[in-house]
This record gives structure tokens, sequence and C-alpha cells, in this order.
């Protein structure tokens, strides 16, 4: 009975299920283990042999730990540390009599859970940021070459005016952007938990005065603080203020940077799931042969990775939602609230791996049909005009007279199939001269300020080292 | 790279996986596709010996099958039954040559990943059903044996007027029973998924009229409706009027189904965990020997299973929200709509059936300590008679005289220490004998009606048949 | 201060708002109240001439009622229903003096907002009922009148198959019906709402038996029941078995029908918003003139209807989520969970009036371009008939064979911009020349099996008196 | 037919509903157009005189404008931007002819509502930001004033260890500071948003070059960046590198951070419901006279700030969810996504004004009863301490063993009604003196480390300039 991708053809065989699965956890757990043991023999809170014990059980590593059995094991005590520690003891009083004494001290269930989760976390955030810088790359590559595509823009559905390709694939990498510049920061500040029974740190203080016998001359708290800087160290984590235990913004700014992420990409497959429509055929996705097959229609090529993306990215915000709900843990470590985080987590952390990579594979393998683009912007006749010229008289006549007759000229145009420019040439026959050379002119003109697409390029470009 | 239930204590190693796993749900699909060659040979659209064909494939079952495979290939058309379909096609080809032509036919993918979801909402629903069966006799046993064992009531955290434990436990049989009812009405309406393409039937009446050749008295559509109800027979799921492809009501009500029964149980769990803080101490968890450890306090006894329970119910209403967000779905068949109704379905299915077996064992284990309610309905010295003493002194002095005269006393009793019946005799000195007697009576009375338990339980032992 | 609609066209001004709008809710406590009055003087619990007093109360009506200062006195003690009752209690005293002792009798606050909330509900729910009674017979005529106006049916956005728009409607009809049937079924079990402090109805058994006096003849809880069933039938409301204060079972079932017909909604609105897309040209919304235009585009007509119904069905899901959250409501009435709920069922109910009355008039201004749907069913050169053709050649030269070479012909077509046809014909030469006659029959066959429409709107027309 | 609060008790009366409510938001978008025009005019876009007109426009403001009939006009076009312009417009020519072309030039009409929704998110920033840093400071005073407040630290409900209301109100307050740092943050990078139709600000450009006229020595664009750059001044928001009409990444940071924001003081408020549960009495509201009052139980002392800050809690995730959905926002600007952002966005701001300012009030009239505190600790007879206990035993007779040992005389403790301490010292009979003696200096030790106290005040106090 195991869960091995059939239902989530993006995330099966990938690093999403890799970083993010069963054994990657427990891994995680085992580090968060091993770490501190030897945080506390590197602080003469733990005899110094600890640190072969820790080689010793590192070794195997999870080889030696039947996962299965841990999991069947969690449910008396509700989590999957307390076996997992009592695996540990066994195997380290196996190595040296005494060993188990100085694992998991100072420590509480949760210490090690959350610890393990910003662990599996930051290996999360970096692949989705190596994801997102590839899809960056790729996107401002296709934006600079694309600058001068024309291509018609949509509004509510319908074509409203001409913009390029290159705006289009800009607007996209500007998300992408943020969601880099979000995620990065998020990375960097991940913290470790370790805060005993309580949060209070107080095991540890015990153990730590325990031991210090006679008259240590070190202050209170000394050895403590040792701990932790040693731990976040070891961990590249961050050390916290306090434990937060039952204050989730860790978590919270977290989930909030890969929904993002997954939304970045996810507006991008939205879009080329519309452009590559049968009617529209802008856009297509390449893919190797096979890719985008039917089992019922022979003819059919559909755009597979875009709508797997779009799936992902539709059910990402409620993945959200449980985790800010989460944020409402009563007591100093909650009855439901922490339990009930870990699988929306994993699930968003494996729909933001799995989405950012498909997006590189999806951009990457882009078709682009120009001519496509070209023969849409002609369907309405120069109606995609109307804000361009209906702007160029307004200079002329005034801005509600050139907005009403060209309102007029666009209800001729569809009424009497003729294009816009023909219908608008009647209707100024009574205008000032300048007023058709204005029109005739903004017809005319097809250049497009493209300065927005070098901006994006700079800013992305500029926090491509923050995404490494 | 598997996901064992490490961090889904409630569901692993139980039905839970088991029911909805990949293996579940692969077996499912096979199922449909199996059944579907059976009903074309039922009524002559496949020739007989594919019956033969049928039972070769459905000998190995899944034995037969690479569920990794099958999940890899998944990727290039975006679901699971186009390399499935494959599968089978070469498997029936070396039973018998041409036999794969009589597999699929008329088939569209999301008919057979439809119609299996179907059948492991059938096999859930039963399992929640059962469990929720055992779940309401014990609470019905506890409603009785409970009715006249008094309890404090509670509303906004506060004590507030007496009630029984067996009105307590009749107010979560009633939403048990409420659970059921939607469940079993649900689960005998799951239709089956047939309409080929684009939803239309065609191919399977092009498929007939194909077979049909010259001068078939039988009226047009005749064949392909008694595919139809071959199908729902052999598969126990109801023929729908139309391919519900993007008509996603099936979805919604099983989801709203298996939801309530989510919070049906996560309120009794959600009461119990309440009820068993340290400073309440009226329930807890009985749990075997070790259940409810902590890996920090040597004392702990955590209400482990009520915790798990609340945790589920707490991200269960966010995967409800994705599925009804997923009704949105386009066109003929959606791009991505659909999609993502498939991890989410599966957490709900699971979540439910986890969460009504765990509260069966939460019940069956509860200890009630009878003493401790009655200490605590003495806690406030009285104060949670004021409703009853208030209400039996209004029918002498008036409601609103009387409700002042009480909360006084409430005031009194709090600041003065002393019982709300010593306060209230002070301030009805000076009021008509009556209203003396009558208070002293109030205080007295310790009945209470117990009907509504006997109206629950009827209610509950009325649907029975519907839960099995 | 005031929300007016500023910010939802498509309740402003209409039925959504003044059916769940603060006024309205007013007056369902107002009516909660006088009812319960009325039916304690109907059972012999309050005195006859109450009868008058409840008259004078309801003759002006929320005139006689600051709901502004109402709302304002609601902080203090958390809801709104305190300050009616006093409100209520002043405006009873000037009647008649002792008026107000028999007002609010052996009730709790959430007796009468959750009784309110029900007395709204039962409108909302009778006013979408009607809403998609109208729409469902918009729908059937156009079903019926479009059954062979060809279309192409449409998956993962591309062009997949031939279909009627006549069964695309029926689909959408589909959907209405479940919502009918879904929506009519909780409309008959709305519940009242009157269990007194902790539900166990006491206060109102302690009033009785104070005013039974000496020998009462009646049975204990005989008065009682006869209240709940007086004020149910004033209410045209459910009596309870018990209360269901934390057992929030019919906001569940409420929550969902209402989500479902947002959803049923919001397909039809989604579909027509495709179908209207410049390219697409299928559809589009009729509309005054003025309506769907643009600030900035004189030319634009967009299908505002439409998107504002997609608007809202995108975010009802999580209205739903917050509904089926507060369902973990702990203790005898809970500490948020329950006015968690206020805003969000408000914002339900507006948008299933809201969603539905604007559909009702999208679907009834809807412009059919048959014109458009036959050229873009000629789009693909007869792509669009693979899965007929394969299906016709199938019988013939086996499915693989035929699969596999309308494949070729596919690509080819593509390729070569020769139709489907076309290219089959040469691959087909080396076939028997059964495989070219099915070949040729099959792209010539148009008629497709309508009777499923039928069905559909036979179910419809069985519904209708249920949604009345 | 208005909202004015009747079901939103925090919000009505307050600045919640007047920073968000219809009369604020439609400030907020004249604000938006009256500042395009002025900034046309600063750059020479539009006369100097649009000054003047500009003037006469914002002197009566709201005054001069129909909400109602703006929201009712809103229906026909989608969005109440067109039937402002057209108030606007008619307004302006009143003041002097012609100056309606000089409004809403280049703009659409989501430029105008996107800019609008960020002034007012820029104002309920401000205001949710001062009441966060009230709260902070009145936290810091709570942990400086108690941090060595005896207090036992509950885990799933149980009494676990000790632990000081210093550091409970620290870690409260450690929330309150990271809610601050995204908040902060979040405020001073809120967008404008001026794109034109479809987002390439090419109507703004051909407005500019329509004006230049002949041998305009300006580069092109050099005027549009102008524009932009006076406009961000004079509205005080980022100029954005591209139109973020589909990139809702600023929404989705503003979204967050008001969530972030409500949990950090959901939070505070769950723990003080059930701090003031009747039976745990270790904080109370305190309130003015009647506040927490019940209409059917005299006695009744609600904590009813506390709960309804955690009913707004409740609700915030699906907020949350709705305005992440809304980021899949297909073509240049989207069919129904953006429209769903309105409803949400106001709601979430609602909710994190109402909710921060009542969390002042709560915390501010926080009564705290340290007797109970004590009291509590004593509850379980000393088993609280077995974490400490243990952990210094652990240091002579090894950690396994001491925690064995603990745990066995946890077990006699509950079984025979003793301290943990008598029932120790029974067990340790036969343990070397130094493990006795580290017993006893264990339950001696009531120090609790609280440096972390200091960690977590001083990081607020260094944030308070972000908060102002």
């Amino acid at each position: 009975v195991i869960d091995a991708g059939l239902l989530d053809p993006l995330a099966q065989g990938g690093r999403a299920l890799e970083l993010t699965g069963d054994a990657a956890f427990l891994a995680a757990m085992l580090d968060a283990e091993l770490a501190l043991a030897r945080s506390l023999a590197d602080t003469g809170l733990a005899p110094e042999w600890m640190a072969e014990v820790c080689d010793g059980l590192a070794a195997p590593g999870l080889a030696a730990i039947d996962l299965v059995a841990i999991a069947a094991e969690s449910r008396a005590g509700g989590n999957p540390a307390i076996p997992l520690v009592r695996h540990l003891s066994a195997a380290a009083e196996e190595l040296r009599a005494g060993a188990s004494d100085h694992l998991h001290v100072g420590a509480t269930s949760q210490d090690i859970l959350d610890t393990a989760a910003m662990i599996v976390a930051r290996a999360v955030c970096a692949e989705a940021l190596a994801q997102l810088r590839r899809l960056g790359e790729e996107l401002a590559a296709l934006a600079d070459r694309h600058r001068a595509t024309p291509m018609v823009g949509r509004t509510l559905g319908q074509h409203a005016a001409p913009t390029s390709l290159g705006l289009v694939t800009a607007a996209w990498l500007d998300g992408v952007t943020s969601a880099i510049a979000t995620l990065a920061a998020v990375r960097a500040e991940l913290p470790l938990q370790y805060g005993g029974a309580v949060g209070t740190g107080e095991a540890l203080a015990a153990a730590a005065s325990a031991r210090g016998g006679g008259g240590g001359a070190e202050p209170a708290g000394a050895e403590p603080a040792a701990v932790l800087e040693r731990l976040g160290d070891r961990l590249g984590l961050r050390v916290p203020a306090l434990s937060w235990h039952s204050n989730r913004a860790p978590v919270l700014g977290l989930a909030s940077a890969l929904a993002q992420s997954v939304a970045a990409v996810g507006v991008i497959a939205l879009d080329v799931a519309l452009l590559a429509r049968t009617e529209v055929g802008e856009l297509s996705e390449g893919g190797a042969p096979g890719s985008g097959g039917s089992s019922a229609m022979p003819h059919k090529r559909n755009p597979v990775t875009a709508v797997l993306v779009v799936a992902t990215a539709r059910r990402t915000p409620q993945l959200l939602a449980s985790l800010y709900g989460s944020a409402l843990s009563e007591d100093q470590r909650p009855s439901g609230a922490w339990h009930a985080e870990w699988l929306p987590l994993r699930d968003l952390e494996r729909a933001a791996v799995a989405a950012t990579t498909a997006a590189v594979d999806l951009v990457r393998g882009l078709e682009v049909h120009a001519h496509r683009m070209t023969a849409n912007l002609e369907l309405t006749a120069g109606l995609v005009s109307s804000e361009r010229v209906s702007t160029a008289l307004a200079a002329v006549i005034g801005k509600r007279a050139a907005f009403d007759l060209v309102e007029r000229a666009s209800v001729e145009s569809v009424r009497d199939g003729r294009t816009l420019r023909a219908a608008l040439d009647g209707l100024l026959a009574e205008q000032p001269d300048a007023a058709r050379a204005a029109a005739r002119e903004a017809f005319r003109t097809a250049g497009m300020d493209t300065t927005a697409i070098d901006r994006v390029i700079a800013a992305f470009t500029a926090l491509l080292p923050e995404a490494s």
C-alpha cells in the first residue's frame, strides 16, 4: 500500500517526490537528532566520543531504519519522533554503552519534527529557486527575442489592443522575479526548533547546569546558547529568538512563498493553454513524440504540461489556507493544529518543485507561431487599434468626441464587415484635416515601447545571485 | 521514494491507505476496463471469447502490472489511463490475437479514471459508513448509560448551566446520524462515467452501428443503452442521464458527505480533548500502555487519538474547497480542473476513513470521570444554576426583576466567595415568600428532561439499515 | 460608512442584497422573537394578551428599531441578540407593563440568531430555486432547439470530436437539475433552534413547570414539546431532535447546496466566456446597449455577465470551507466557531442568489452564432472526426490498426495541409474495400444520438415541483 | 438594504469599516483619477488649468457623487470605474468645457480600481501596523512584568512543564513582531497600476506623442515615464517595472501580510479564551461592566473580545486562499479572476484592522490571576517537574534510567495520590546519594532563564520604526 505518484504525473519519478517523500523526511529527522548530539559534544555537554557514535549512526543512514515500522509506531505517541528516538537509542547503545543518554537531550518531539521540516524546506526552496532561475532565463531570452513580435492583447477574453509576445513574456518573467525574491528571502531565514517540552529551553539549561557541576565561571545560559549556535551552524538554519512551537510565522512565510512560486508558473501555463487552443494556435507545447496523446482521439496533441501545471496551481491556495489555519495554535504546543500542518506542507512543497520544474520544460519547448499571432491581430479588421486611434484623435478633437466617433465606427465596422479604418474614414469626412491625419498616422504606427521589457529583465538579472 | 504514512499516523497501516492508495486506484481502473469489455461481450458488441480474455487479465490482477512504470508513463499523456490501456492491450494480445481491439472501446481516459474514482469511492463510503455505524452504537450506549450523569454545560468556554453527559453524547450522536444519512444517500447514487471523447457516446454508437451491419431491427441507441446498463450492473454504479465530464455534481456530493463525516467525528474529538485537559479531567482516552507518551516528559498521557482526529478535521474543509473549485470545469473536458481533483479527493477519502475509524477507538476507550464532573459543577458555587433559578423566580416576580436579582447575587457570590444560594437568600429577604420558595425549589431540582436523548437514539436506529 | 454593493456588481440593487442584508437579518431576528412569544401564548405559557403585544411590536417592524444602534451595542455581548432583546423589552413594556417578561423566554442568543439565519436561508433557497427553475426552463428550450446544431467538442482546450449545442446545453441543464435537487431537499429540512443556555431546553421546562403550578395533568415535557411544535409551524421550520448549537450539520447541508448552485451556473458562465472569445465567437451575450462597454476601448463588447458569474463562482468554495471549518464547534456553544459562520454564510447566500439570477439573464440573452460553430468545426480539416472514423475502421481492420492509421493520416493532414479524409484515402489504398467504405461512411454520418438530451430534460421536468 | 456591521461586531462602528467601506473605496478611486489628471498636467500632457479643475472636483469629494447610483451603474460594464468616469467627466465639463478630455487619459478601468485598492491598502496597513505596535508595547510590558510569574506550560492540552507568564507573553510578542516585519515590508512596496487597455502603456505613449507634435527633443517614453513618476509621488505608491494586471504578486504579498497579522493576534485571543475557561481561570478579560453578558444566564462573563478575534482568525485563511486563487489570471486582463479579488481583499483588510484593534483592547484589559497560575501548577502534585527532574537525574544515572524512574514515579504518584517527589524518594532509595541530591535540587530550583524574553523584546523594539 504505497503512493508512488500514480495520481501525480508531474511529481512522480522526480525531485519533487524525492525531496519530500517519507524517506527524505525521515532522513531529515535523523540529521536533526545527530546534529543535536554533535552540538552537545561540541560544547562539552556530551562526551567527545559521541562524535564517533554519531558517525556510526550516520554511516548506514536510513538503511538501518525500518521506515514502515517507524510509521506504524508513530500512532501511539502521535508522531514519528518517539519511535525514531527509540530506534536510535538502541542502535547507539550497540555502538557504545551509555551513548543513548546523549541523544534527544533537552528536546521534545516537535523540536525534531519542526527542525526536520525546515531541513526539508531548505532543500525544497533551493530546488524551486534553481528551477525558477532557469525559467527566468528562458523567459528573459524569449522576451528579448520577441520584443517586437506583434500579438493581440486580450482582456475579458476579447481582443483589446495590440501588444507583443515580448511584453506578454515579460509579464510572466515579472511574476517569476517576484516569486524568486520572496522565496530567497524565506530560505535565508528558515529557523531551527529547539525549546524542549514547553519551549523554555529548561531541560537543556538543566542538563548544562547538572553537568557544569561546581564553580562554573560561565554565566547562566552561556552553554545552552552555545549549543543553539552550533546547531544552527551545523544545520544551516537560523537560531530563533524563542522557540516557535505555537508561533507559526516561519511556516506561514514559507507557505506563502511556495504558493507564490506555484502561482507565478501557473499563470504562464494558463496562458499557454489558452494560446494553444485550436482556434487561437499562437503557441504550442513542443514535447517528445507521443507527448500529449489521447486514448480516444488519434489526432489529439494536448498541451499536457500546461494542463498539469494549471491543475497544480488550482489546488495550491487551499493548501496555503490549511497552513494559515494551523497558525491558530493554542497553548505551548497545540492539540491538533500542528499535526494538521504535516500533510499540507508536504503537498505544497511537492507542488512547488513539480510545477516549477515542469514550467521550465514547458517554456523551453514552447513553439511560437508568429503567423497566427499576426493573423489573429487582423481578425477584427482593425478594431484592436481603437484605443490607439481614439487617443490620437483625442489630441485634435477632444477625448469624448474621439471616443464616440471611434465607437460609432466600430459598430459600423462590425455591422458592415468593413475595416475600422474604412468605417472611420467615412465618419471623419466632416472633421478637420488634422483629425484625419492623426487617425491615419495612428493606424500606421506599429512600434511599441519595449523599455518595460528591459526593466523587467534587469530586475530579474539583479536578483539572480539570490536564486542560487 | 514512497509515502508510507510517516506523516499520517491515523491512516498508516490501515484501511484508509489500503482503500485509497495507488494500488487500490489502479485496481479500480483495471476493474473499469474489464467491466467495459465484458459488458460489450454481454451485449454482442464484442466477441464472446472476450469474457475468457478478461478472466485471463483479471486473474493475475495488479501482480502483472508495474505500477511505478504506469505512473512514470502517465506523464506524457497527463494521466495513467493511457499507459494502462497500452499495457492491457499487450497482455490481451498475448492471450488471444485481436483481443486488444475490444478493450477501451468507445472510452476516453476520463471515462476510466472517473469510473475508477467512483469504484474507490464506493468502498470508501462503505468503510466510513461501517465505522460511523459502530461509532453511533457506542455513542447510543454511552448516552443511554449517562443520561443522568450530571455535568456542567459550557458556552464560550465558561460554565453556563447544568447538562448531563448523556445529552452531550446525544449531541455527538445527532451529528453522526446526520453524517450517515448524507453519506448513505451519496453512496447509493455514485455514477459510472462512459461518454467517449466529448461525452456524446458517439464512438460507442459508431461501434454498435458498424457491428450492427445491415438490417438491424434494433432502434438506434438500443445497444449502447444496453452496454451502459450492463456496465452499471457489473460495477454497482448508477447509469447517469448524460456523461458528467464537466458537470462535477457527483464529486461535489461525495466530497460534501465525506467532509461532513469528518466534521461529525472531529467535533467529538475536539470535545474529548477539551474535557481531558488537566484542569477539567472529566474524560480521558483509555488506550494501551505507552499510548499518549511523550519523548520529553515521563509523566505525560496525551489524548493522542483525539488530537490526531482534530488535526484531520482541521484540514478537511480545504480539501472540500479544492473539489468545489474544480467544479468550474470548462469545455467538454477541462484543462486542469479535472486533474486538480485527483489528489484532494484521495486525501479527503483517506481522511474520512482514518478519522471515523479512529473515532470508534476513541469513544470505545473513553474513560468517564463522573466525580470530576460533579466537582466541576460545583466550582462556581451554584452560579451554573443561575438560568434555572432566574426562570423560576421570573414566574413570581417577573423576568426582568428576576434576571437583575440573580445577576446581583452572582456578583456578590463571586466577590464574597459565597454560594449563589446564600447570596440570593439575602437579596430575596424583601421579596414575597413565593419567590423565596421558588428559588429554593429551583436549587433543589436536579432532574433533567432526557427525552431528547431518546429522540436522537431513535433517529439513529431508524437509519441503521442505510449504513450497512 | 456602508456597503451598498460598490464592489459587488451582481448583487447590488437586487434581491441578493435585499434578502441577506442587515435589515433582512434583523427582521428575521424579530420574527424569531415574536414567533416564540406567540407560541408561548398559544400553549398557555404566556398570557393570551401577549398576542396583542406581539402585534403591536410587529406592526412598525424595523421602522421602530435603530439597526445601527443594535449593531453598535452588539460589541459588548458579542452578538446582536442581546441589544435586540433589550430594545424589544422596552418597547413591549410601553405597550403593556410586564410584557417583557414573556419575551425571549427560555432562549439564548444563539437560539435567536440561528433561527433567524434559517429564516433568511429559507427565503434565499426559495429565491435561488426560483431562479434555477427559470434557468432550467431556458436551458431545456435551448437544448431542444439546438439538438442538431453541430458544434465542435473541446477537451483540454483542443478540438476533439463533434457534438451539438443541444448536448452542450443539456450538460449545463444536468448540473442545474442536480443543484435544484440538492437545494430543494435542504430547504425542506431547515430547522429552528431553541435549546436555551446549553441546549437542554431546561429553562423552557422550568418556565413550564413554574407556570404549571399544582396538579398539572400534563406529563413532563408536554408543554415544551407543544411550544416547539407551534414555533415550527409559525416559522415554517423543522423541529430538530435536539438543539444543534454545536452540531452544525444543518449549516453544512445548506452551505453545500448553495455552493453547488453557484457551481452549476458558474460552469455555464465559464463556457459562455470561452465560446465568446474573439477567435471562437460561437456565442455572445446579448445585453442592453452599453452593456459590456470598456472605459479604454471604444469597440469592446465584454461578456460582462459571464465574467461576473465566473468571479462569484471562483470565490464560493472558500466560503464553503469556512463554514465546514466552523463545524469544529467545541463545548455546548463554541468560542468563535459559531461567530465565524455569520459573514461567510451571508456571503455564500448572496453569491447564490446573485449568480443564479445573473445566469438567467445570461442564458436568456444568449446569441448563438451557428455559422461560427460550423466554421470552427471545419478548422481542423476533418481531424475532429478522427475518433468516429477510427471506430468505424476498427470494425473492419481492428482497433489498434485503425487507431494507428488515423493517427498517421492526422500527422500527414497537418503537415501537408490536406483534409484528414484526403490523407486517409492515400493510406487506405492497400486496405480492403470494406475499410475504405467504412471510412467514407463515417465521414458522411452527421447524425448524433440526442436521446440523452431528452433524458436530461425529463429529469429536470420531473424535479420542477420541488423547485417551487 | 445596507450592511452596517450587524453581523460583524468587531468591525462595526470603527476604523475597520471606515477604511474599507464603499465610501472609502470610492474616495480612493476619485483620488486615483485626480492624481492621474494632475500628473498629466504636471508633465505638460494636460493643460495647466486642469490643476484647478481637479481642485474643483476634489473639493466636494464624495458629497457630489451618488455612491448608490455608481454601484447600480457598475453592473453594465462590470465595474464601478466606468460610471465614475462618466460622472466625473460631466462634473469636469461643468467646471470648464473640454476638461473631461483630460480625465482617465491612457487608463483602463483596472488601472483605477487596482490603484484605488492599493490606496485603501496603504491606509489599512498603516492602521494595522499602528495597532500591532500598540499591542507589542503592551505585550512587552506584560512580558517584562511577569517574567518570573510561574505558570504551567501546556502541550496537547495537558500540563507539561513549568514556564512563566512572561515567556508565554513573549511568544505572543514574537508573533506580533514577525507580523509587523512582514506588513511593514509590504506597505513600503505597494505599487500603483497604470498600463492602459492591455498593460503596454500604449495609450499614454500615443497621447504623449500626439501632444509632442513637431520636433520634440525628448526621447521616446520620457514623458510617460515622467507621468508615472509623478503619479507615484502624488499617491505615495511604487512605480512598478510593468503593469501587473495579470501578475498579482502585489496582492499576494499584501494578503499574506494581512493574514499573518490576523494570525498573530488570533493566537493570543485563542490562548486568552483557554486560560479564561472556568476551570483554568488564569486570565480574564477586563472590559466595561455589561461586557461579556449573556441573554440567558445572569452570571455569565464571557471572554467576548477573545472569542470575536478567534472567530475572525478562523475565517481569514479562506479569504487568503481566494486571493491566491485569483493569481491564476489569464490573458492581459482576466475574465473573472480579478473581479473575484474585490470582496475577499476587502474582507481580509477589514478583518486585519478589526482584529488587531480588538487585540489591543484585549491585552490592555487583561486581568492576570497569578494565584490561579500557582494553584494550577500544583494540580498534578509535582508531575510538571518530571522533565526537569528527569534531566537532572540523567546527569548522574544516565538518561534512559532517569526517564524510566521518573515515569514509574509518575504512575505511582497518580495511582496513590502522592506527590511526584514523595513517590520518587521511595524509588531512589537504592540509587547513589548524588542521584537523590540531584532530584531534590531539581524540585527546588524555580528560576527560569528569561533571556529569551529580552531577546524577543529587543527584536520588537528594533522594528518599531518600521511600524510607524
